[in-house]
């Protein structure tokens, strides 16, 4: 017999039979919603306060509603709180645990509230704490970035496209790369953020509800920063989990960029960096070998983080209004996306730190083969010579330097005056240095406009920290 | 043999072979970036007038290059350009068109650019384009169903939640709803303009260039707001696309779930609807028949949108820096998803005026049942019973009366009685006027909420289009 | 200090540095693959025994190798097993475990044999459940579909197409649609089994081992019936994941269709079916509400499902060959697709028997309307007219009916005949039943021939049953 | 007024109003359902002929349709169709083409057939020769591939773990395991051939038709191998799409991993092999470039052709029975993969015997460093110590060597004796072929086995040749 004072299902007096216990371990979800408790509990609290203000209930039973949920609180942060998987979710299992403490009060709780309006409101409560410590998390790695191009604020490397060795560059310029995609990345997410922090209570099942509540006091004690504008969108919604998401695969997706770099900069091939043994790992059968599986586990969770975007978007694809229970299906992604990612930017955050960067290995590659073609078409043009001209011609001076083996540095002024009389002894000065330097354009690897790059992202890092910190 | 003046393909000096003809088929583009060519132009213009602006060619030879792009600008829009794919893309068939016009002169206009930089200006000025475009197209279905929503502005539904009639609402707040979820969109692309808004000319292949370029006023002519601020990023960077994508699935999805409640409304079982037979088609076979095509469509559209936010995101993954080829695969996601988010806009917009509500039956249906069954629970809550004793008190009469075949209006006052002293004379007052006044919150479906909503939609209307008109 | 013993990390030698504590959270698997258990230890005790059968290692520490991880098998069945976090995954507990209890001999188990053909090994005999799992409740999911449309085989309802009513056509007819999907799922996923039924083991790393292994002897002892043909292969390959995902999804799609019919036809305004208290929920708010909710989850899981394959196949993108880490993220979307199908499928095959189906609804569905009007226009092609020409016809005649507001049974034969002289006196006595038993094709909805499609079924699951039961 | 001869809408005689031109083209397919043409035709040839043969229409108008029809094949072959985009797709086209030829007998080809079982025919006989093309090309790929291992039959190069270099291979071997991958695509589109080998011709809207068909002399006339055992779930079924694009979402995936090694071993880094001239392009800029663009497409193709699996399954997801216009967004992903992937599997088989190997560098590579690492630990414990015990020993001596910046053939018996007494002379006779030689299990990198399995690669291609073949 259903128990009218709020134990068991929340809906049973409708129902003359008991649910089907495969049913049960098919519908209930406290497996992976246990995580909300606190905002379900900080939320049932501020609901509770101002039905008390607007004098929908007891003052009285609003105050042991907050005590009791102060209780269950810390039964469940102390592990004592006795879980009931058959009460289907985390919100049923604290509302029966409050029936066991106050008695009938706890009957009032639900009062000018729906499960659709409250997992609503939890939820975007969480996501806030997500977003929170992500943005946190890229800041953090942002750091670790620019304090190792500071660290190496000299080290020349090539620069690559389609990686082929094309120009000489700086390592803090490339490195500062990253630093701008995370930005990017931060600012999105805090876009997201604004568009999370909107607060659904009030909006009952799907059409608000009939008690004279005072919705902005309630966003006001939970932190939001608005109230939704229509009831029906307000249970229904889903977008910011969406939106988080997609937030979430496109910051995968420069973590993948990096650990890939980091991959092949640690082949014997590459030989541009060596992996901390910390961070490292080793194999089972071959003893030799020391694998940079960090860096190989945070590009392939880019896969796990694209797959819960995907799945959300199908799971949202056609659904009609208002709330149906497919929407249920919001939190494993929300969830398993924020721990993958936020341990990722953790890890390669400390990672970082320990690399050790060959500066030599770094350098010579920068100066082998021909990164300086591109100066030499330049240097022409500089004399007058049309650039498609001067890039033909430097074309074949290319083919006939690695035909012969040799190296731009070791042609003669005579070789090159044979491809071109433009060229002048000054052509013989040109080196790797001289490269860099002439870069000097807003954004472009010159030594100077790196130099102030890496203050001008120092000064962005205070801007965000104050932001992030409020 | 390659020619200097710059015709053929820009790189052939360096190659002593000639391209196999399948890789030109395979690699070639022009198919899809042809339409690129005003964004192609516009961008050479800008820079070819800064070039001599900063003495970097010859003023006499920028004038020549900027009358013979708009020549030929001309000539595609008359459709008597001589396109040639043999010359793999948008931008060598132009340059190469350009030699012939102008002779020498146009190989100076490739002086301190690279493709990669140029590549990249041209897919942010065709994206901020697609923004504008689209976020018109927003702001058109939202004024479509705002329109609606004022049309039938006292007509009465059944709220669904799992597809259940729920409590009764007004159409137009459900339609609202439809007017907070695309008001988000027009957001979420307002927010992906910002981080498209930003000009990457100037980076050259990947290092920046050896020419005292003036950006900022590139920028400025080609209103870009900003100008990227590390070149290898810029040049790799197409996080403006990937957010872009995801911005048009959550769009997508909006639509999608619309699309899904005109095929249901238009069902002979629900009936709440007529398409007009403008927007509906018939079938080859069965002479009666009139279906939601377009609905239909809509909601199929959502899986190529889907589709081309996972492609192009896989395609990005552990790309390393800077620029890959891989890239190219950024404009078939681009254009296709554009044009079909924006025809989907466009044919919703259109259709809704079309649209013959029936209003009786809307209203049949939201009495019919058991809707009224929550404002019985809020009658004993009133009365000082805790919700939830109301809530299985309530669920049991509703089980006493489907068991009778009766409706909660034809119970008598002494049936009421019998599951609840509470009930008093006033309770066969209850109807569907009644439980709409009720919800009388922000956000609430009562009447007057919903007509203050409907002004302040308006209001918000009128800022958008300032915002997206200038 | 590394234990040579075989405790610890298996490829400490080679190390300075102990690993970062983050790392280990990063990169240790046991949480996801301790379910593997029991497949290692099976293919711990084939590769221990074929190495003594070999003489490669001495009987005596074979034979203490299985006793020891049977009693392992045990602890871990009994719950007893002392798991240990730091011990990255399931192979190492083992591999631990092991040394404690024998000693040195289990420091042989190694021998010949990778970490990398080990969990291939391991893998592939969990996916070989896995799919014979699936093809059960397959099979199981089948037969509910056969039993229910046995029950109802004379029920008529209304087949769809563009959710608009089309044609009358038998309830068993369109369940035995459902029925020939899974069929096509069975199919699918006995081809992936085929495929997975392969022995890796015996590749070593990556290459082959150096000693002289019975690779078929192993594969007979564990059932596969294959070994694999190229060790580099043997080791990088997951196409069986990835296909296992594929057929998953494709399965769960059909499922998503079957649960879209059911949520529709639960409705108020269908009113085709009712689902058991026993696999409905209820609302905490609107106590009249009875839910699908089991087959709205059943809908929404298809986004998890989905959202796996996309995400695996993200992770093998562009991976270079052989063993990448990367790989260690096959597991997670494996095992949560396969309980996630499985738990639907079963869910599934539950609730149909207790569904009541309303067949006057249905049979006045089918009636209403115009969905005889194909058979008036086939009435016109047997006696002369060409389709086109009578469906255009037909058409008409239907216009001229719904403008009326008659059905097609209630024209007079004066009316009929207004529009078509062809039309005579038998016209009228065109109903469903003439409709359905005129549609005697092969596949066709004419009674006959569905009990005969019924009877088929039979035969064929009997077959299926066969099949899945070795 | 519609056009009762069966030009215009084929059901445009039941509307009273003309369809809104933004409708038309919203709704249109003809830009990208034309390619069906030849299907379309040779569908309709074989149908009108069966209704023949059953006395159901006139043999002289059936004579007419087939003549009618192969005029409209020469016309669209020789570009004279006069194609009309208004006439919603190519069904219709050819329909109100043929009406325009022969007039009436035109309105009887679609007697006792649908859109819906039409379309469904053409699409499938379509997917079977995309099918058998993708089957040859894959076939393809295969030989170049073992031309290529043929060719450089002995040379050797270091094996990858984690892209560590970690055991010495053959690349014949490396280029076999590309085989066996391509193999399991070859079997697994033959499997979806089979499925996709069922003629739904016969089925009508979804019913059946109410004429006495002979579907199976449709099906033999039109090669398919057996007819739909169900109508409802013939006209919904796209199963064989979504396998389709999951068959080549897999094969995709492993062109992506060819591709990244052949960017890999292009690299001055890895210094593998060179791209002939044929194959590569250039840069804009860098006059000294030769890039892997076939190879960064072909990896970036990736991304579309997984986007089109994921966009098609969401399509599908939910959609209930029967034919919903949703199904018309199958042509563009199924055209579109067939497409890509059919021109990347040309261009590598084109491009793989141009590759230039640098034999030297890779066995330099396979050298360096502890590649015999593992079998030092082998060579223990053929002495009788256990795996574990000689992995921990070896992995020591490593640590030792190489933080003296020695190889392992730089030691002296002394060094070796120092970290195990089991160390002999014969362990300074260890190289790279003693290590090759050693790996003689079946599947492993032996010579021996490697030019065993050479000619069973031989063998099985000449069996697919001949499965192909038919």
């Amino acid at each position: 017999m259903p128990d009218p004072k709020g134990r068991g299902k929340p809906w049973s007096g409708r129902f003359a039979k008991k649910t089907n216990p495969l049913v049960d371990a098919y519908t209930g979800s406290l497996d992976i919603d246990a995580t909300l408790y606190s905002h379900d509990i900080r939320a049932s609290i501020a609901h509770a306060r101002m039905l008390a203000r607007q004098r929908i209930i007891p003052r009285a039973d609003a105050n042991a509603i907050v005590r009791g949920l102060r209780e269950i609180e810390r039964e469940i942060e102390r592990g004592e709180f006795p879980f009931d998987a058959s009460l289907e979710d985390i919100h049923t299992n604290i509302e029966s645990r409050l029936a066991d403490k106050i008695g009938d009060a706890a009957g009032r709780l639900h009062t000018a509230r729906s499960r659709n309006d409250q997992v609503a409101t939890d939820l975007r409560l969480s996501t806030k704490d997500a977003i929170e410590h992500l943005m946190g998390a890229i800041y953090d790695l942002q750091s670790a970035l620019l304090d190792m191009a500071e660290r190496h604020s000299s080290v020349v490397m090539p620069g690559y496209t389609h990686l082929q060795r094309a120009q000489p560059v700086l390592l803090a310029h490339h490195l500062l790369a990253y630093f701008e995609m995370l930005e990017r990345d931060f600012n999105r997410f805090a876009a997201c953020y604004v568009r999370t922090n909107v607060l659904p209570l009030g909006s009952g099942a799907l059409a608000g509800v009939p008690y004279p509540l005072d919705r902005a006091s309630v966003a006001k004690e939970l932190e939001f920063a608005a109230i939704s504008r229509n009831s029906i969108d307000a249970v229904s919604d889903r977008d910011f989990v969406a939106e988080f998401l997609a937030c979430a695969a496109i910051c995968a997706m420069h973590l993948s960029r990096l650990a890939e770099e980091i991959v092949l900069w640690s082949t014997a091939e590459f030989g541009f960096m060596e992996i901390d043994d910390a961070f490292a790992t080793g194999s089972s059968i071959m003893p030799q070998k020391k694998n940079p599986d960090v860096a190989e586990l945070a590009r392939g969770r880019t896969g796990r983080i694209y797959g819960n975007l995907v799945g959300f978007l199908t799971v949202l694809k056609a659904l009609p209004l208002s709330y149906n229970r497919d929407l249920q299906e919001d939190k494993a992604p929300l969830f398993e996306t924020y721990e993958s990612l936020l341990l990722t930017l953790f890890v390669m955050a400390e990672m970082l730190p320990s690399i050790r960067v060959n500066e030599e290995v770094m350098r010579a590659a920068a100066t082998a083969g021909y990164t300086l073609a591109t100066d030499l078409a330049d240097y022409q043009v500089r004399k007058g010579v049309p650039f498609r001209e001067a890039h033909q011609a430097v074309g074949k001076l290319v083919r006939y330097a690695s035909g012969r083996g040799k190296g731009l540095s070791e042609l003669t002024l005579k070789e090159y005056q044979r491809h071109s009389p433009l060229f002048e002894e000054d052509v013989l000065g040109l080196d790797v240095e001289a490269s860099l330097r002439a870069r000097d354009v807003p954004g472009g690897t010159a030594p100077q406009r790196v130099a102030e790059a890496l203050k001008e992202a120092r000064r962005r890092l205070a801007t965000e920290e104050g932001e992030n910190g409020e």
